[in-house]
């Protein structure tokens, strides 16, 4: 028996379940190692079954050895419910199986209580192992080093979204499997959108131009974001861009493992704040990254983590401003024994002549 | 009040409801027009709200401007929660809400009555208005292009993943917004894998190499699969490709409007079997293709829609032969007033001297 499945049984007896039905993508991937795009998973305590459909017959049965498979002829729901031992107490991934699965799956197994639980697969995910760690740091030099590529090949006319696919293709180039989330790549006033989409207007001289971007290495993500110089900008937008630099600096020196996730958040507001800067401060600090882009533990002033070793977060502090511009720098990070390791090595501060 | 907000009026009113809420993008899209990738809908009778987070503040005011806007400062649920009428009769997304979101939404709205529906938005975008229908015709072309673009530039020692990078970075080039999903690229004994992951396998001569991928304008994605002939493939391996060449190119002559989906499926089915193949046949036909690169019509046996006017659907046959290789080929077709124009311009037969 893996592992993995070992600890989510540990999980499953604290809460007295007899059956825990796995529904989402990164923890069906997690638990059985089946990369395809259809799954669900059902864990009893002396078995484990991986559902598909008869596109995967193949792949489900070399990608998930060790379970039970059950390539699907009706509805999913039939087939989950069917596996389900009659008087089971059932756990489920409230956060993302949908209501109309769980109806389906409770009105076939009357016999069972259902029971919401938080998601075990990512508490379990949130803290990595060697080869998942391993993945992650390839992940992150391959976004590092198509960032490399992408920086000469910026030339005046180039268009946020040209940036976008030249960029998502030096990773591909590089072994990413796929851009981890749609590559961010705002110019100009474009910049103060924290989540802009990229678009066909040139690349603005003497302005900032931010790119937020991340590589899929076996499935595990990375996540960074560089805000670039690009020609001379107001002074108003290189002291933007100093103070997030060392606001963000800051953050990754007061990582701790112990530490709640909460507190390096409320650090990057006080910092911020002392700027008169907080209300131009329009997300939390950083988030956990995986099989996920964005997972356990959230680095929010409401999240209730406490950061461990082997947890990989994100510090990226942002500040936008309206009619003005925005800037954010991310770095994916670490937790240590004894503090932080920085994964990404790309350079801050990139200045880029037109 | 735009017309799509109109006809989802209509829906409501035929299930006496008086509120509903949206949570899957593709709606939120379509009804709102906002890109963000969170965001939640919350129709009433005489008023239309879009929530979403401080990170798209700007963005939901420039996209949405025929919605009031919430920004959220707690979690979504309270917010939605807040918005329902007393006594409300509420109906949900029952495919895609989560049962986490629908549980809270209850449990603060517990004089309100809550009806699972069908996904009304799914529905209503199953037939394409000219702007959607110009949006998927210039996907289909950029997508052509790039393989157009593609061809000349494979070379013996490619890898399938370098295949598909280059796929989706000449789609990018064209004005795609993101690949339509992960490219398919698997050659050889690969390509009896359906929905084969691209490997760093060098494509094999004499042999199939399948190719799925999609581009994606204004949101709107199209869908096209070619298996290319490499030198001088096994006379098996040449007859699977024309005898599926030949039932995809039957199957498009028979699309009718006021005829059954299903009917379809049946009868790719029944054309295969006339050669005893069709336990190979691992999928529907085909699906509807929009805003999501499967929606409303699902074109398989289960399908009770009638196909109608307007209605983009793809047409997949293929077969899957383990240990020895597969063929599927698929073009994305617009039902007409009596027939159906294929949009896809791709030539189907392309053969690669390596």
């Amino acid at each position: 028996m893996n592992e993995r499945i070992k600890r989510l049984r540990e999980k499953m007896a604290e809460e007295k379940l007899s059956a825990y039905i796995i529904t989402s993508y990164e923890n069906y991937r997690y638990f059985s190692g089946f990369t395809g795009s259809n799954c669900a998973l059902v864990i009893l305590k002396d078995d484990c079954f991986a559902l598909t459909d008869g596109r995967y017959d193949i792949q489900i049965r070399e990608q998930a050895p060790g379970f039970s498979h059950v390539i699907i002829s009706r509805s999913m729901h039939e087939h989950i419910a069917e596996l389900i031992p009659c008087g089971a107490r059932v756990g489920y991934e409230t956060h993302t199986i949908t209501d109309f699965m769980l109806r389906n799956i409770k009105s076939q197994s009357e016999n069972s209580e259902f029971v919401p639980c938080p998601d075990f697969g990512e508490e379990i995910r949130a803290v990595k192992d060697d080869g998942e760690i391993s993945a992650i740091h390839r992940a992150v030099n391959c976004s590092d080093e198509a960032l490399a590529a992408l920086i000469p090949q910026i030339t005046r006319g180039m268009t946020e979204r040209q940036a976008a696919a030249l960029l998502e293709y030096e990773m591909a180039k590089r072994g990413s499997e796929k851009a981890a989330f749609s590559t961010i790549a705002a110019s100009g006033l474009h910049s103060a959108l924290p989540h802009a989409e990229p678009q066909n207007n040139e690349i603005a001289d003497n302005s900032l131009f931010t790119l937020d971007f991340g590589a899929t290495i076996n499935g595990y993500c990375s996540d960074i974001t560089r805000t670039l110089i690009i020609g001379n900008p107001a002074r108003e937008l290189q002291e933007l861009w100093e103070l997030v630099f060392d606001v963000q600096q800051k953050c990754i020196q007061r990582v701790t493992p112990g530490m709640r996730a909460s507190e390096l958040d409320e650090y990057q507001r006080s910092l911020f704040a002392e700027h008169g800067m907080e209300k131009h401060v329009m997300h939390s600090l950083g988030h956990g990254v995986g099989l996920a882009i964005h997972e356990a533990p959230t680095v929010s002033r409401r999240s209730d983590t406490i950061l461990q070793k082997n947890m990989v977060i994100t510090i990226e502090p942002g500040l936008y401003i309206e009619n003005l511009g925005g800037v954010r720098i991310e770095d994916t990070v670490l937790v240590t024994a004894d503090g932080a390791e920085v994964l990404t090595k790309a350079p801050h501060r990139i200045n880029i002549k037109l």
